[in-house]
């Protein structure tokens, strides 16, 4: 079983530690591919951002295999790639706020900046989260300042357990991809469940693949009309 | 003051549609310039198709003027363009769907084809208008093929008639930018509110110009931080 | 186009304050006039104070006029406005909540008593606005001390950057009609929108009446049954 | 202990029905006294109905009892009537739809006219019950033409069948004061429980006045300021 | 009448305090009849103490009366016991919440063990009450250490003055049977109504069988097919 | 990876069923235990079922393993088994429903007896899946009657249709575990996805082990406090 995991930004070293957590993830079985998008800004860190992160994102998922992974915590892209690919697509915001469902009565996310909570909040209502969620708090580390930054995990962990300690949250999601290698550390130190986005996401589609199911093609996600496009992504059509 | 209207898809025809129902809604201080997307598909009818809207919507928007409007019942882009364009920005459907508040107790959705009918229960719940939302009806006609068609204008009218006679909608909310010119008539024959998503956008915007009240730029709509871009959107980045 | 403007309470002073930004907010085209309810408490603060002043004004939206605007936080007798007036009518609180939905990804209202904020939170629910909502804040100035008051404006200013830097709200909307005055001086104080619902409305209501829309006659809104009425209030009947 | 139930309209001969419907609910110590809005509409069947009514209703509820009933089914003038009443005061539509929910994991309303459907939906939201909501029906026959009109029982049943058979409710609320004596005979005749919003809101109100509960006077409920009214309902006025 | 009070724990001390609250909210003509639970952990705590309690209590509600109340705060074995009980059952949760509905704009639990609110936030979502509710706050006083225990009362009174002051709570619920007997110190000095679930729910159940009401046969509460049971249980069956 | 599947009722033939889709749906490296309740009821098929399967069920989940699947569409004692269980736990009905949220935008369950429903309805609300929930549809038959049974699978086939055709679901829920075999068959002949909750469960518990994920400790799932218990039930006890 192939998964795709696709790191919508362009920084391939945030592609690494993706990878590196994905393959942590999978079975045995499992063989993860993780590409980094070719048309991207290098982070992801507002709508603006994920708008034009998209299209290269949309063009990596046509790639052929068993399920992908849209591994940017805003799930940016995310009904289209389904209408689009070959196979399940799950989002890591998705899949570490369902997963942290079934650990707990409540959780926290913790995030990068503080303009992306918002985005978040709406991601807690849309995925019918909201009863469980306790808050949405933000480390203020930019997404490219996370790597090798002991200052960035104090943070993350001093967010993490105000979250705990101040909110009554019972588990943590972490609210960026770029955190996937602090999350065994944090967990270890907190004492409480640490959802990583990426882990979760690659154990949740595989599951579906294993499970024989897709997305559905009847309704919503009937894959899209062919049709003319003009400008420069003209070539990203279907065809 | 100037209103850009920004048609999402590259169909010049729809953009004429649309700029005689924004220009018919304005008022007599506003001038109101219609723009087509130069990059993106000719009808958006899919989330894929949004997707491939956005960059070019995101360019069209950076152009001044002192308040925008998002013309495509799906709302693309529209977070991405707050956080970018220089006045206010508001989509069709959230107004059109506001606007219905204010006239009935209860509307319906009447719009193109039934696979977008899911984009739209989502953006219901979304604004907040679920327990005044009856239905969302689809006539099955392509976006396209809403222009000059009376057949399309009796299946319009035939969902927008059932919607009222059966599903006790009170108002009227078209679905797509492309039924803007069916409005008038429609509503003659129906005997009830029925709203036009550019007019109200345009209506709407306006107020927010004339009272003198833009996007806010503390939080989740800041302006993007500054970052490279790679591949063929590199020329979007802001800089 | 006319739209009449009504204070539900007693004060002229306060009619006048509205009048002056009914005024402001209108286009050319638009004659606003402000109108006292003359049977009325002299200000609302109180379901009490509602209840006694709604027969006042709907005497006052049997006037003609093209549309109406109800300019009391609390929207006090706006259904029933509704299924009697010869135009749309707006209410202050349901066009200042959702015209700050355009502006941020969250607000806050600012009001007058503590004892009103119930009131306040029920609307929030109403109005479907309850995830953007993130406070609801009285400054403890009764409505008729508003009014060239340099104190109340001071604690008007606090709880507005309380809300801001405490509770994340990305706008704000003042939650009394007394407080159009001030909306100018603390938006530009505070560096976010602040919505006063006098002129949202003013401006909502035109938009609808530029439009062509009106309240739906179909439903929860048609004309009540003809019928008599006994008491005080028998010239208050219809017919 | 006495209970004062209040018939927000003016007929004498629907309080007949109300007070009979009253006592048959009230324990041995508790005293009826069912009173007649000498200040309202013959019946309240629209929004503007209501809103002529809650005055005179807030004279009635002023008169001294242990606990007070507002004995119409669209709640008018409640919180008002907490605000000034001496003890508690119970709505006959939230007291029916709350008792409806101990007897069922699902309800219906039958009411009167389709036009107050709107208004039942919006009490359905308030109260909190829309996930055991499964319809609100109207039979079309007016408030004064239920009292002893075998066709309107017959409508009334007609109504409250579909909703058991059609739209699955496990027991039914009787949406209008003035079907209180049509209870017995349609739960006796349906198989279901049949909630008749009167003797709901007297085994209620009785209920907190024994367990000496009466409203809050902390926030949203206190005692209205004092203060000057103009006009015809001056005299209404606290002081 | 009778009414057969349930405590569903071991504890006949407990049993008593429960047994007094009952009788004080009982009518002249309600005869209240409190049980211990014969199979049951001494105090219920967790989940777990309530999943081994409800076999225990679904033999008591089996004994023939005209109404059951479960009188436990997490409402355990609810919709088991309507099934097979002969009159109507109500839990105090849902009693204890639903009163305070009826007393101010909003409320708080304050209730034992900090671990058990997350079972309460969950009733407060099932019950529909969650506009209302402000907090739910722990004491940290076990549920057998309440009884004659004077830091006990004053460390539930702290948190009581705390959902007021600090919470906005207009009144107070109790979170657990055993503070029955605390019901009226507590309120005599906040001031604000305070709600013990044990009296409201023999209220509120001595109400619906006033009125005739039990729980409906048809759907989710019908009696349960009868079948085998294996294991030390199978003496439980209905047959 | 040893994981122990709990069929909750007491019924063989039912656990090899629900055995083989858990080693279906199982990685290489996962191993699955299948349990058969030792003192529950041969079905369940109401709450009083569940009830009485719970304290079994609790019982076999003490039993070690790495993780826990609960095998019947109710989730019977989720939540207490989590408190004590020596890994996480998934129900077959939240993993079956959060399942299908990464398949379509909409879903439906079909179930077994209609008096079940409600349940369902229940679960829809508590796992936040609401929106994206078109319908709960009953086959009428009973959970023994499934197995070997071509009218029963001809029944749920056509309840399957009736969901995709009627009522809009994208993708379909089978509502009771002993449909786990059913379910390819549906699935090729309906040519949408179809979810069976046991493959489910057994791919997300396997997937929270494989990333090291357990029920928090923390709050409303900590260890329940050891205490005396009364009764058939007291060796059950912890400690």
């Amino acid at each position: 079983m192939l998964i795709q995991v696709v790191n919508p930004n362009a920084t391939a070293a945030m592609t690494d530690v993706i990878a590196a957590a994905a393959r942590a993830a999978a079975a045995p079985d499992v063989s993860v591919e993780a590409v980094t998008n070719a048309a991207a800004p290098v982070s992801i860190e507002s709508a603006y951002d994920e708008a034009l992160a998209v299209p290269g994102l949309l063009a990596a998922v046509r790639e052929p295999a068993d399920g992908y992974v849209v591994a940017c915590f805003g799930d940016p892209g995310l009904d289209a790639a389904r209408e689009v690919a070959a196979g399940p697509v799950v989002g890591i915001a998705e899949a570490a706020m369902r997963t942290a469902t079934y650990l707990g009565r409540s959780f926290s996310v913790v995030t990068t900046l503080a303009r992306t909570t918002g985005r978040t909040e709406e991601l807690v209502d849309r995925y019918g989260v909201r009863p469980l969620c306790r808050s949405v708090r933000a480390c203020e580390v930019p997404v490219l300042g996370l790597a090798g930054n002991p200052d960035a995990y104090r943070r993350v962990l001093a967010e993490c357990r105000a979250a705990v300690e101040c909110d009554g949250a019972e588990c943590l999601v972490l609210g960026c991809a770029g955190m996937a290698d602090l999350c065994a550390e944090l967990a270890a130190e907190l004492g409480v469940p640490v959802v990583d986005g990426v882990a979760a996401a690659v154990a949740t589609v595989s599951g579906l693949v294993r499970l024989g199911l897709s997305t559905s093609r009847v309704g919503g996600y009937a894959r899209p009309p062919a049709k003319p496009v003009t400008g420069p992504l003209a070539s990203l059509w279907l065809g």
